[in-house]
């Protein structure tokens, strides 16, 4: 059986695409992970309209319930392997060599944390090495920590570690802070974060957990070692669009270019929404908001086909 | 004193905006003649993700709450007379006498619907005749009554007329209407609904309160004449932009034109969101995140004025 629409991830842009498809009649499945995306490491939501302040898991779970209200059914555990053409229509393998098919698709996948590549990173993941910042800070309680990355990520990843960690030293390779002003202004006055330019990570140390970072001054040259118990990395985002790559056209951060009113992609019939996609702002309204176009964009879509 | 941001209009784009604006720290105010918006006018919101079921006025109010938490101004009873350029700033005066200046402007004003351009349509206005049948269907309780336009947002009047209405007539002056299949193979099934295709309108009769709508059959070239005790007009829509001719580039339909990324107009400084500009659709969820939007590009215009 092909559904009219197969939507791919299940984070706001997902999750809203599968309302407005069923609310337009399209018979149309959600592959994924596990139900969420990024919004859920969101701890407090206070800038999506409607909500004075929500946790990101409450709001995926509030979707959630319209998504079952219509019932759309949620197939998850799945890793997208592959889609093609199969004649008029898309097939998608999942890596657990499930197969699904649809007239149309819709990429909602979002994006995934850069990792850090130099020695020990490998290493020490999940044993001090954290790129969740929200989900391990409490852990770090009392010690000494390292932030990789001065964009407004690793600032955020500062403030939540304000209640837990002694001191934050916040490594930015760049001579320059790129993070909003005000932020690095009111996080100095705290006197607990050390503000450090042109260092660059070189090494992570330890023996069964993290127990030093070892930085080069890139404006001397010297190498520096700072002990902490803790690194977290904020240095980029990773679309999850390995798997597109030569099928759909992609821009040079990985990321789905589309057709900003309407959301098609260079494959006619296939759709992308949220951060998975080329727009400016990652923000959980506009995911949604982008859901709700590319679904109406897919049925307008199959409108052509009849 | 020179704002850092007016925003027009209190709908979801431009409460949206004023919480995203205030978040970055700039200075905002928002002119508007009542808040709300469109929105305001819809009994139940079903597809805004977050909430099962909402009133277009509860949805409207939890913003504003949102909005009046980050102490943004709202000035109502206003409406905007004219923007012009004051130096580096915009000047926006309204027709109430008040002048407003800042550096950057979001026009969120939205769209008003299209009147009705027969004889007798001005006469009986608010007599019968309406343009908002979720305001006023009550009031036709156990009448025959008319629709006209056959799009789906004449579908959705009939939609709201249904437990009220006697009898329903919907116009459309096409051959063939264009509203969603599903929902008019469902309003037959009532058998109280009658479509008439090639309907042109042509008068509405009455005495103090309408009676009767003549129409011309455009197949035929006959007239004929339906008793009826209201009549409820959807026939398009007017983007409120008629200050802004000449000042920024309109399409065809007069909506603004922005640029989809980033709600820049054809005017540096000035951007708009949500029903007033060109995107291809016009709901709740898209409006907010529209707004979100503009107030983000807002203030990166800001930062490269620095």
């Amino acid at each position: 059986m092909a559904y009219d629409l197969i939507i791919l991830g299940s984070g706001p842009a997902g999750l809203t695409a599968a309302i407005y498809a069923s609310r337009k009649k399209m018979s149309a499945v959600i592959l994924t992970k596990q139900v969420g995306g990024e919004c859920l490491m969101a701890p407090s939501i206070e800038n999506f309209p409607g909500f004075l302040k929500i946790s990101g898991a409450d709001l995926i779970s509030k979707i959630k319930e319209q998504v079952d209200k219509y019932g759309v059914p949620i197939k998850d555990g799945l890793t997208i392997g592959s889609i093609e053409k199969k004649n008029a229509n898309f097939l998608v393998k999942t890596a657990e060599g499930e197969n699904f098919e649809a007239k149309t698709v819709i990429v909602a996948l979002g994006r995934m944390p850069k990792k850090l590549e130099v020695a020990g990173a490998k290493e020490f993941e999940g044993r001090g090495l954290s790129f969740c910042t929200i989900c391990d800070a409490p852990v770090f309680a009392g010690k000494d920590v390292a932030v990789i990355g001065g964009g407004n990520v690793g600032l955020r990843s500062v403030e939540d570690l304000l209640s837990y960690a002694k001191n934050i030293y916040v490594l930015q390779h760049k001579p320059k802070f790129i993070g909003d002003e005000l932020t690095i202004e009111r996080l100095k006055k705290t006197g607990k974060v050390a503000f450090l330019t042109n260092a660059e990570t070189r090494e992570i140390i330890g023996k069964k957990f993290v127990e030093s970072l070892v930085y080069e001054d890139l404006a001397t040259g010297e190498k520096k070692e700072l002990k902490v118990g803790g690194v977290f990395v904020n240095i980029g985002w990773i679309p999850n669009t390995a798997f597109l790559k030569g099928f759909l056209n992609l821009n040079e951060k990985e990321e789905i270019i589309i057709d900003p009113l309407t959301n098609e992609t260079s494959v006619k019939g296939i759709f992308a929404a949220g951060d998975v996609s080329n727009i400016l702002y990652k923000q959980c309204v506009l995911a949604a908001a982008e859901g709700a176009k590319a679904a109406l964009s897919a049925h307008e879509y199959l409108l052509l086909l009849l």
